[in-house]
């Protein structure tokens, strides 16, 4: 087959690669229907993650089971599957503190964006669907693989609830999720920090009530001021960057919480600012896998359909220019679909 | 009135000072019972948070309503109280979501090794006993205005529960307090860090199961090998440094729960690091004010006797030779009794 590799900065190449096999009897080799490509992978595309060799990419992905090995019990041959970014065995003490994507048994996947995946852990990690389902459910199924599953995380981390004031750092694919997810979550109101018109749009269609385009400082006061100078209840932080951490923990009233699923790359929190701030902190990969049967079927129930931050789709073969779009920040997210 | 100053570097003094006098409306007199001295103290005396100039000391409290501004409506003249080590006024939203220590119209107690204390807000921050207690009652209800009360809010924020396993790192009287606080909550295993026979002992006392000596990463071994390589749920942190804070956090299973109560000097925490290790973060000044009434009852009703951690009692005039005990090691807490 051909596949998706990154072979050092901004250089990303379609290319043949061996075809999967199943090399452990808890193995499944799925036929992917449709992947993209992640924010996270802009880390290492941009060179601010270096790789030390060309890799592999991609870790959203949903599609058939073409084959699985002769432990695998949960999922068959022919079913359409959904599976965690974090393959896990989903019966560790971790996973069945709802963790999975801490699995003891358990990593990352990082070879979806091909047209075959082998995947691990297949009994703990992967859900099949009701049916096979329409072309048009696609895009929203694949998102529960990552982007929405951590963006529900993050609203789940910060302790939204009915009734909430959420604030949302961060309007790539994974903070507008977050509104989504805050308002099904019941949130009263979302404030959305966003200066792209596009993205603004699209948050307010998810739930945002209101629009911040300050940022740092300046965003943290918007937030005071349209909060009567307590803060918001709950702060996703999206980002991972110094500021958006900062950003985030300010804009948090006195024991309010901030759920962080930005990836973060160079923050550093001072003990005696965070003691001061007197806020609940809770972040990391999102444990995606408990999250999947409902969030699966939400989306089948069409009562969610957070497919729509994905305003670029590309036949897979041109994963580089998906990349592209998104480092350009002219696509919110790149959706691959292999012929 | 003679009373408490520090000078600088333990340069404690018992001098002259004005009897404190009503200076506003919400303002009350109390004519202290009981004080002590707290292992925050121990920072300014050992000169690591310098001061800048002579400075009243204490805020740990309860004692005899002796006077009380015209604003006062909850407490009245004749009553036995208790109030937080911060003072509240109970009503702002801060107050309201139950984090009375960051009251927007709030401050910090620090007169209360006196005879007399000047307190301000006393409608928000003083609760009245029952009765005027017994002088046997007088330490452990002494406990609640702050050592009892932190040790009680670092299993909250850890989010102790019934059946939990805890460990707790520090065993000053806000660790061993910690312990007892784990116990009331239904903890069915606590594992105390300490390497003092006497403290072992009383954290045996008030509900200790395990015992680590180890600190650091080998402290951290320990608690995994009890914990079968998964880590505590809640881990309580009551010292305030690097190492004890990263002793918490590693000690933490994924998806756990660190309750941070000690005051940190020079405590950096990288975001990767939090982000990998996936625990749930809350600390800050303990919101007394929120469990006054029932750690009162508790107190009252002879179900916990908190006052055990002070194993050294002086009268008030003696007050730097507790502050040089508890700075030697050789007292976990002083009790001061004003003649």
């Amino acid at each position: 087959m051909k596949a998706t590799m990154l072979y050092g900065p901004r250089d990303v190449r379609f290319e043949q690669r061996p075809d999967p096999q199943i090399e452990k009897p808890t193995d499944a080799i799925i036929r992917i229907a449709a992947a993209c490509v992640c924010g996270s992978d802009l880390w290492p595309y941009r060179g601010i993650s270096p790789i030390k060799q060309p890799t592999t990419m991609g870790h959203e992905y949903c599609g058939i089971v073409e084959e699985v090995g002769s432990a695998v019990k949960s999922v068959k041959r022919g079913q359409f599957v959904i599976g965690s970014f974090a393959f896990s065995d989903n019966t560790c003490p971790n996973c069945q503190h709802g963790y999975q994507s801490g699995c003891m048994n358990g990593g990352f996947v990082n070879a979806a964006q091909a047209p075959f995946l082998r995947l691990e852990q297949a009994n703990g990690t992967l859900v099949a669907t009701p049916e096979i389902p329409s072309a048009d459910l696609l895009p929203s199924l694949l998102t529960i693989s990552d982007v929405l599953g951590t963006g529900w995380f993050a609203a789940d981390a910060a302790n939204v609830k009915s009734g909430s004031t959420v604030a949302v750092v961060g309007d790539g694919a994974v903070g507008l999720l977050g509104v989504l997810s805050a308002k099904q979550m019941g949130a009263e109101r979302i404030i959305a920090m966003s200066r792209h018109e596009a993205r603004q749009k699209l948050a307010r269609e998810f739930g945002a009530t209101d629009i911040v385009t300050e940022r740092g400082d300046e965003g943290v006061e918007r937030i005071m001021e349209l909060t009567k100078g307590v803060g918001a209840d709950s702060v996703l932080e999206c980002v991972g960057t110094q500021e958006s951490m900062m950003q985030a923990i300010h804009a948090t009233r006195v024991g309010g919480y901030v759920g962080y699923v930005g990836v973060p790359h160079g923050v550093t929190l001072k003990g005696e600012e965070l003691f001061r701030q007197h806020v609940h902190l809770m972040g990391g990969p999102a444990p995606v896998r408990r999250y999947l049967p409902d969030l699966i079927d939400l989306v089948w129930k069409g009562k969610i359909n957070p497919g729509k931050v994905f305003d670029l789709t590309l036949p897979l073969p041109k994963v580089a220019d998906g990349y592209r779009a998104m480092d350009e920040r002219t696509a919110i997210k790149a959706l691959l679909l292999p012929s």
